[in-house]
Order: C-alpha cells, then sequence, then structure tokens
C-alpha cells in the first residue's frame, strides 16, 4: 500500500480549481458560498478560482438568487460549449463519430461507410481526415477540443493503444494511437470498442445501488468487459472481457481463435447466419431460403431472427441454440465476477425480447448461486452508444488526472 | 467520480501518524530525517509522532547510526510485539489459528481437529473458545490484540460476514460473524476461505510488476478469488470466484449445485475421489484398490494421484481427465480477467508436478489469446496460508481506516 502523498501548495490549488469547475459540471447553475460548502473550502478561495474561470469564458452568470430579503447571491453555471471531446466508432464497414460539450451533452453525430481496411495507414488516415473535416464543419476549433477518443474492435494493449490483432480487420500489430496522433492536434486515445460501449452503457444505466456492471455486446462477434464502480476493470494487459472465447460447447465448431466449441463459434450473429447457410445449402425447408432468395452466402443472422419470429423450424431452432450457449456463457462470467447487472447490448439485441428472454432462462438455470438480486437488462440499442462511449473514456481519462487544462 | 475530500487538522494529524507507523513498518530501523524526507513532511512533525509512539511503546531506539563525522541520527525500529493480529481458518475437520505481531510476523500457530459442526451455534462457540484460550496461553492481553480474522468454506455476504450458504458444513444463513463477535473483546470480520487464502498467497509472490493475480484453490471442493493490484476484488455481494461451477462440461455429472458438468463436479478432490470408487466398485483392475483395501468407500484423491504415479491406467485416466477440465476452466477464467498471474493452491496441488504442467497444457490450449506474460505456478503449499491471510485480510482493513488504533 502507498504512503498517502502530500500534497503541495501547487497542488491543492489545482485540485481546488478542479473541483470547483467539476461542482459546476454537476451541481451547476449553483453560487459561490454553495460550492464552498460543498467542497469544503473557503469563500475567498472559491471567489478567486471563479474569476479565474469567468476570465477563461468557461463560466457565465445567470441571474440572482432568489433567498429572503437583502443582496442576492450570483448564480454560475458552466459555459456548456467552452470545451467539447470527440469520440469516434471504428466499425466494420462504418464509421460514427460524436462531439460531446463539456457537459456531456451530444452536440453533433454523423456516419460515413468506410471501405476495405487495406492498406492499414491509408484505411487510418482516411479516418482521420474524415473526423477532421466534420469537426471543422462544425466551426470548433482545435483549442477548444480536449481530445478524442477512438473505439476499435480487437485487442488493444493497455497503455499505448497499439492494436495487438483485430480479426474483423485482419490486421496484426498496428501502432494505431501513434498513427492517430500524428496529425491530431489534441490528445488521442485507442480502446476496444466493447470497453468503450460498456462504459457508454454502464453510464446510462447508472444508479447509486449499482456496485458492478458486466457489458455483453452480442453482434458480429461477442465481447464483454466489467465496469466496477464508474471504473473499467481492464486486466492485466487490457485484454479482459474475452466472453467470447470461452468454451460452451466441448464437442462444438472451430472458432477463428483455433479453439473449439467457443461461445462466438456457436452464438455470434456469424455464427448464427453460418448454420443458416448450411442448412439451406442442405435443401432444407426453411423460410430462410425465401428471405435470401436461395442466395445462401447472403443470408445475416437478422434474416434467421426474422424467419424464428415468424415461426420457422430449423431457425428457431438456430435461435434458441445460441440463446442458450449465451446463458451459460453469461452464468460463467456472472459466477466468477458477481455483478449486479448485466447489460445486453449489440446488434443481436435489436430482435425482439424472446431472445433476451431465453438468455435469461438458461443463464438462471446454470448459476452457481441465485441471488435474485442480479438484474440482466437490454441496453439503449443506441447505434452511436461505442462511439459516446470513447468520448467519455477520454473524458474520464482527462479528469483522473485531476487538473483542468486551462 | 466524488470530490477530493479535503482534510481537515484532525485527520492530517492522525494521517500524519498513520504514515510515520507504516514507514517505520516498512522501511525501519530508520532515523527521524529519512522518515521525513521519505514521507515529505516536516522533521519536527516527525519529532513530535515519534515522541508520541515512544510513550506508548510503540517503537524503540536501536542505537546510533554511523555517518561520517559529527552527532549521529537516532535509529528507531519498530517494537514488533507492540500488538497482535489473530487469524483463524475454518477448515473442513479441522482448525487452524495463527498469531501474528505487528510487522506481520508469525508469533505463534496451531491446529486442532473439529467435529461435526452441528450444532452451529455450539460448534461456532467451541471456535471462540479455542482461539481464546490459545491466546490467553501466549500470554497476549486482548488489549495488544488489533482483531481477529476468520475464513469460512462457504458464501459470506460481503458486510455482515454472514453464511449464505457452506455446502461443507449444511449450514444455511448464519450470522457468523455476529456469533463469533459476542464474547471477543476486539474486531472480528469473516471471510471466504478461498478470498483469505488468495490474500495471502497473493502477497508471499507479490511484485511491483504483478498487477492481477487469480488464485485458484484446488482441494475437496474448487474456488477461485482475483487480487487486482494488492486488493481483493470480492463482486458485488462477496460471492465472486465461484469458478468451481462454471461448466466445462455441458454431458457430465450433476454437482451439488443442481447443475450438470461443474467444474467442481469433475475435477475436486471430492470428484476425484468419486470417479475412482465408480470404477473400483465395478471391479476394474486398478492399484487403487491395493491402496484403499478394497474398502472403496474409503479412497481419497490421494490414493488416486498415488496411484496414477506408479502409472495405474484408470488413475491416469481420473488425474489427466480432471487436469484437463482444470484447464478449461482457468482458460475461461483468464479470458474473462486477463490476470498476469495464476497461482494454484490447495490439496490437490501437494502430489507433484505433473498435475501442474497437465492443467497449464490444457489451459494453454483454450486460451484466445496466447500472451506469453501469463504465469501460472503452484502456490506455497503452506497449510496455513488461509489462517495467515485472514488476519491478513483483518489488518487491510484496519489499515484502510488509515489511523492506528492507539
Amino acid at each position: 500500500m502507498p504512503y498517502d502523498k502530500k500534497l503541495n501548495q501547487f497542488q491543492i490549488a489545482q485540485t481546488n480549481k478542479y473541483n470547483v469547475f467539476r461542482c459546476l459540471v454537476r451541481e451547476g447553475p449553483i453560487n459561490r458560498a454553495a460550492i464552498a460548502k460543498r467542497l469544503d473550502i473557503s469563500i475567498p478561495t472559491v471567489m478567486v478560482i471563479v474569476e479565474d474561470l469567468f476570465e477563461k469564458k468557461v463560466i457565465r452568470s445567470v441571474g440572482k438568487g432568489e433567498f429572503g430579503v437583502g443582496k442576492q447571491p450570483e448564480i454560475l453555471a458552466i459555459e456548456p460549449d467552452c470545451f467539447f471531446y470527440v469520440g469516434v466508432d471504428i466499425g466494420r464497414g462504418t464509421l460514427r463519430i460524436v462531439v460531446n460539450n463539456t457537459t456531456g451533452s451530444e452536440v453533433a453525430s454523423m456516419k460515413e461507410p468506410t471501405g476495405d481496411p487495406f492498406p492499414e495507414k491509408e484505411f487510418i488516415s482516411h479516418v482521420k481526415k474524415l473526423m477532421l473535416r466534420f469537426v471543422k464543419k462544425l466551426k470548433i476549433g482545435p483549442e477548444r477540443i480536449l481530445g478524442a477518443g477512438f473505439a476499435m474492435p480487437g485487442l488493444i494493449e493497455k497503455g499505448t493503444g497499439k492494436v495487438i490483432v483485430a480479426p474483423d480487420f485482419g490486421w496484426k500489430d498496428i501502432p494505431l494511437q501513434d498513427w492517430l496522433q500524428a496529425g491530431i492536434p489534441y490528445p488521442v486515445l485507442v480502446k476496444n470498442s466493447t470497453q468503450a460501449l460498456a462504459v457508454n452503457e454502464s453510464s446510462v444505466f447508472w444508479t447509486d445501488e449499482v456496485h458492478t456492471t458486466l457489458c455483453v455486446n452480442l453482434g458480429y462477434g461477442i465481447g464483454a468487459a466489467i465496469i466496477t464502480g464508474e471504473d473499467l476493470y481492464e486486466g492485466t494487459g487490457g485484454i479482459s472481457g474475452e466472453l467470447g472465447h470461452c468454451v460452451v460447447d466441448r464437442e462444438g465448431p472451430l472458432c477463428k481463435c483455433g479453439n473449439t466449441g467457443c461461445l462466438e463459434a456457436v452464438s455470434s450473429g456469424e455464427a448464427i447466419a453460418r448454420q443458416a447457410q448450411t442448412i439451406i445449402a442442405h435443401h432444407a425447408r426453411s423460410k430462410i431460403a425465401e428471405f435470401c432468395g436461395a442466395n445462401a452466402a447472403g443470408i445475416d443472422a437478422k434474416m434467421v431472427f426474422d424467419a424464428a419470429k415468424a415461426g420457422d423450424g430449423p431457425a428457431l431452432k438456430i435461435i434458441n441454440s445460441a440463446a442458450e450457449n449465451i446463458g451459460v456463457g453469461l452464468s460463467m462470467a456472472v459466477n466468477l465476477l458477481d455483478p449486479d447487472r448485466v447489460l445486453l447490448c449489440g446488434g443481436l439485441m435489436r430482435n425482439g425480447p424472446a431472445f433476451l428472454d431465453r438468455i435469461q432462462a438458461s443463464m438462471e438455470e446454470h448459476l452457481a448461486v441465485k441471488t435474485g438480486r442480479l438484474v440482466l437488462q437490454a441496453g439503449t440499442k443506441d447505434e452511436y452508444s461505442t462511439a459516446k462511449g470513447a468520448s467519455r473514456v477520454l473524458m474520464n481519462t482527462l479528469w483522473a488526472r485531476r487538473t483542468l487544462p486551462i
């Protein structure tokens, strides 16, 4: 256990300024005396800091209070558009960008299809160009942007933001964060997509009562991330949360990772589509064949869900088996981690509530302890959730330094 | 994110005293100036605190330094036996007690067989009596004992120390911590055995480079606990680490928990013994039959390990299958948690290195990502490790308050 660090006068001043700013963001509009009381610091200290923030146009006056008689205190509020954060979701085939202001509110968002991710360096330059152009169109000067967070599917090295491997992109050992930083005039941070998603989703559903959230991304692949309190659990190298590669069926099909029977190999969007392609190729009678116009290669998970909803037997079998296996995988994660909330997100969750119900039944069947306090629920279904999470991860990293960049 | 708390003068004084004490425990013998430098506080502050600690007989002088010429500074050291912590391992059939002094060194230990754990209240009274008698025999007054930590196998509710369920004891809903506290004149804390074990084991193997340790208890049952940095990951309700109930073989045998194919149902000491009993009952040719003197009910896991070491085919098959399944279970935990060290502890690990090698091979085969930095190794094999961990958990809890009880 390290010693408690003694703060010097400069650090105390920085921390006080940071705390006043955070108090204005979280609890404003608010007057000087209330800030002093809330933070347990003196009113003169607050007055000096407020003067400085006024000068830097970070806060503004929003009128006088109405407390009894006498001189009324001035009410202060943050200038919401004094600073901005950018979040970028480098998705499979689509780039999504959000710009948030100081208070975390969304200012603008956009999406654009992207082509083949090769050569990597050119693809990354293209991503940068799209982002910089979008920010410029919003007439936000780079000096008012505190940073940009990028979410990338794959294994991302903690600290360096290097892509160790990104199977969906066919990338290996790409210094993504360094390449992005070159040419971007504010701090850049790269995080795993599911971790970024989890940071946003858990914040949306955040309450004082929730201690640990497991967020599961059920899409083309399957991943998970753990939030304890308000912090992301990253593991040693930032590659935790590989729920998709937990073995749920030892006799199951081969997975991309080289093992057999991984959750991702039996229950991901890709696996659902592949199973349907196989039965259609064998001329099974199924509505899926109608939906795909006899083009088995064109089958995607949504067609299988749609066929299942229409009561199609083979489709139902595929979907139910996928849900059951997800439940088994979740039970393992819950046994190990004892979360109080599990959020199911990702594309597969956009296919109605029956899928969630099946997953829940299977998970509960396989849990070691039924505590009765575990909540399993669907996430926001917001397509910008990952981009928002990337921006939020960046914001949290800056706040953790306990200093304002002004 | 909460605001940084501003400390008042009393809290600052308390924290300084705590830090000086900790500095003496961790880095002593040391002189006053060196403490002041290490903690970045003034020498007069250190002098006042040291005077107080002298008066309370918590520290002593161990001579003068030998730095150049002139007046030599007095070297101070902690009085190791000024305070004590007790750790109690309430094991299946055996009670183990350790007493540690202020610096964490073991002062004494004992073990004693315990009978049936019924009725619960009488069993708990007996445990208390044994502990109090042992401490009395050591001539340590209760005022010098800072507290006692108790390790109990089963699900323990965080905060209250209540036993939710302890299958090995047949207990359910027992307010263990409250019952223990009644009649013990210092603070009492109850923790899950595997969590206590993990706290001690990870501290033994602790280095600055290790970030996350997964500690697995392979014994009559199977459990795990996660240590991040130097802190125990507890989960929401303190019932995390149920690796034993992760499903590794969907077609496997029924588990005590009601599911089929849990790791504990195929690889625990109990499961290994049960599998051997079954084959002996079916008159298979095996050395196990010799070891147990044809008394199938008397077979334990050690006999099976011994037979396997002697090259017995059926025994080898049981042990290898157990190891393979443990490897699958570990791969899931590693996929999810990305630890940099896995410590294998518990009775099954006392049967030679071949078992560990088999587990490692299976785990590596099933990992999603082979980072090359994961270390799998055997724990200390110290039979008092759980008791020591219980004492350490209590010590950490007291230290976390950042105040000395004097």
